[in-house]
């Protein structure tokens, strides 16, 4: 008993390092404009208001990742032992979190461009790819309730299988809806983690 | 009381996770000089010593993001346990502390320039928005005490109060003198973080 | 018996850490095509697919970092004590660890193009490296059960040091085959995450 | 002595953080060569080859890192509790040791070339600042024994007192030496951390 608590503190602590990382790396996508010595202050404000799809993409991505941490900081409490399947599944969970500076410094320099539909599409799919990745790591952990704590009431278990269940289709959604209107799509997004953090935060 | 303890826990250890990489990462806007090959060692201290004021933004930028940190450390300490509107208020400070590193690049880049006052009030403006962050998260905490030990003393969360309140209207000052004298704007800035470190030091 | 529970702890806490960080910095190698403002959408869907390189190196960096964690855990398990010589043999580990973006950055840019035998070997030959330096860490620990507690089943033992032997001599194939075909090279380096991860789920 | 012994903890955990991800940003300065897409295989392996001083110096100041790190570690093994003086002196030692990546880059960019003393005397003179930093940390926590656990050694505070010291004359001669023949420079630098790890080591 003493071995598992162990355990499962070491994969919470290296999990919320991979958050943590992940959340300060985006603001690497925050980039200088470059504009030269000679650049006037109305020139640099400029260029900085011109930026905005960069600062919206960090803050969705921002909030979108604090969210998940704060939902696997939730899973995690309900959970009573690890196994190596849980780990795997979970270290996948991890490189899709890693992976999302990518798609947000992709966003930032196509959003309102020609390429802007294909960006955004990548944009979205990769919190598809996310979404089924908490899905997949929730039922490893609660099928048959292999790894849950005896005392984790059941409508709690099936509440949360309900809501992981509900991201897939809205980023589905999001995605598909990129090649009609990006705006819809980065929206959907946006929308999407501070209506999650809404309920999160009247329960 | 078991589960609380826990879960503030991993909160402070999530938030000192991005304390630690935010201010680590304001290391990579000291750029080394691109002189090429045949740049003799003169030329190269020469060049070193014109981005002074990227040392200086570090500096500042690491200094008071550290007296921050230790800020966060003496609220906690007072905290009892974490309710979800508590997760995203100390979310919304962690997102301004990941966006230090950009303001303090762009006021490395533009200091003494044209673009001056731009940056430099930007740069103001990121501590405003940090200082209301701040005293945002406190009053989610001490707000009818409803976060707090009951052990914490009625005079040190009102002299807390008092504290955080100085911040924005200091930054905000800062900001403004920005548009007349950019070094104004940096002294004030550099001049809080260590009034700051001086007074906690010898409390 | 309690400080050296304590040190065990640290120790693994920034182990875990700068593991962490070197797989959330393999994410820094994906990078945004740059195509300019008047990139049509199939243009920059062409040039993100034409990238799968990069893809697949992340993804096989990853995921052998992530077994590697899961193994340095499943170490520190059964070790009892930390000595002087095992902290550096540590940082030996941690030092290759840390070093695995820079061959994913380097095979991601030359692999299907004429220098890709050299960045192929470069990168199988940085497993061969990190392989040595895992069996050197068991030993130190392993060695007349130097460092393992009493109840570390010697049998166990003994299956962990034949199953660390066998990595040196697989990457070694890897790193020469990278001469005759690249895809051999990264196929074996894929191939051996893989194959651990799904006999360490098992288990 | 409850909340003592957390305070100490968070501290630790919070510098543990700092050096790790130091350390680990340390592989960004491990650059791939940019020979564009039609260059041969032996071609790529002779750039890799003649960037032998970003290994040296990446190895060098990783180790170096590494040694400091064990040092602070057993510094704090007998500090019994936190003051902000102290906190703020390890903050000092932080902000000075997150700044490493930069003379390493510069070392990397600039050695073997007309501008190798300056950048060898900047790297030496990084760690000349360390060193005192180090030692001004120390004399916080062992001056007077103010805030050392009472069964700390007396023997042993005086060693460590000594050990430290002798660290700020020798990376001194390391810089002067940068101006006379940047080998000599560098290679007290490697020396020192082997020397250092090798007696530790030992202990």
């Amino acid at each position: 008993m003493h071995t598992e608590e162990k355990e499962t503190g070491r994969l919470e602590a290296f999990s919320d390092g991979v958050f943590a990382i992940a959340m300060t790396l985006l603001a690497l996508d925050l980039k200088v404009p470059h504009l030269g010595d000679r650049a006037s202050a109305s020139e640099l404000a400029l260029a900085l208001a011109q930026q905005w799809p960069s600062y919206l993409a960090f803050t969705t991505s921002f909030g979108t990742v604090l969210v998940m941490w704060v939902h696997h900081h939730g899973m995690f409490r309900l959970i009573r032992k690890v196994t190596s399947g849980f780990l795997f599944a979970n270290g996948f969970l991890l490189l899709l979190v890693t992976v999302v500076p990518f798609p947000t410094a992709l966003i930032s320099a196509y959003f309102g461009k020609p390429g802007s539909a294909v960006a955004s599409a990548v944009y979205a799919g990769t919190f598809v790819a996310i979404s089924i990745a908490f899905n997949l790591l929730w039922r490893v952990a609660a099928h048959e309730r292999a790894l849950l704590r005896s005392d984790a009431p059941e409508h709690v278990v099936r509440a949360i299988t309900r809501s992981y269940l509900a991201g897939v289709p809205l980023y589905l959604l999001a995605t598909v809806s990129a090649f009609y209107n990006e705006y819809v799509s980065i929206g959907i997004c946006s929308g999407l983690w501070i209506f999650w953090a809404v309920i999160t935060r009247n329960k």
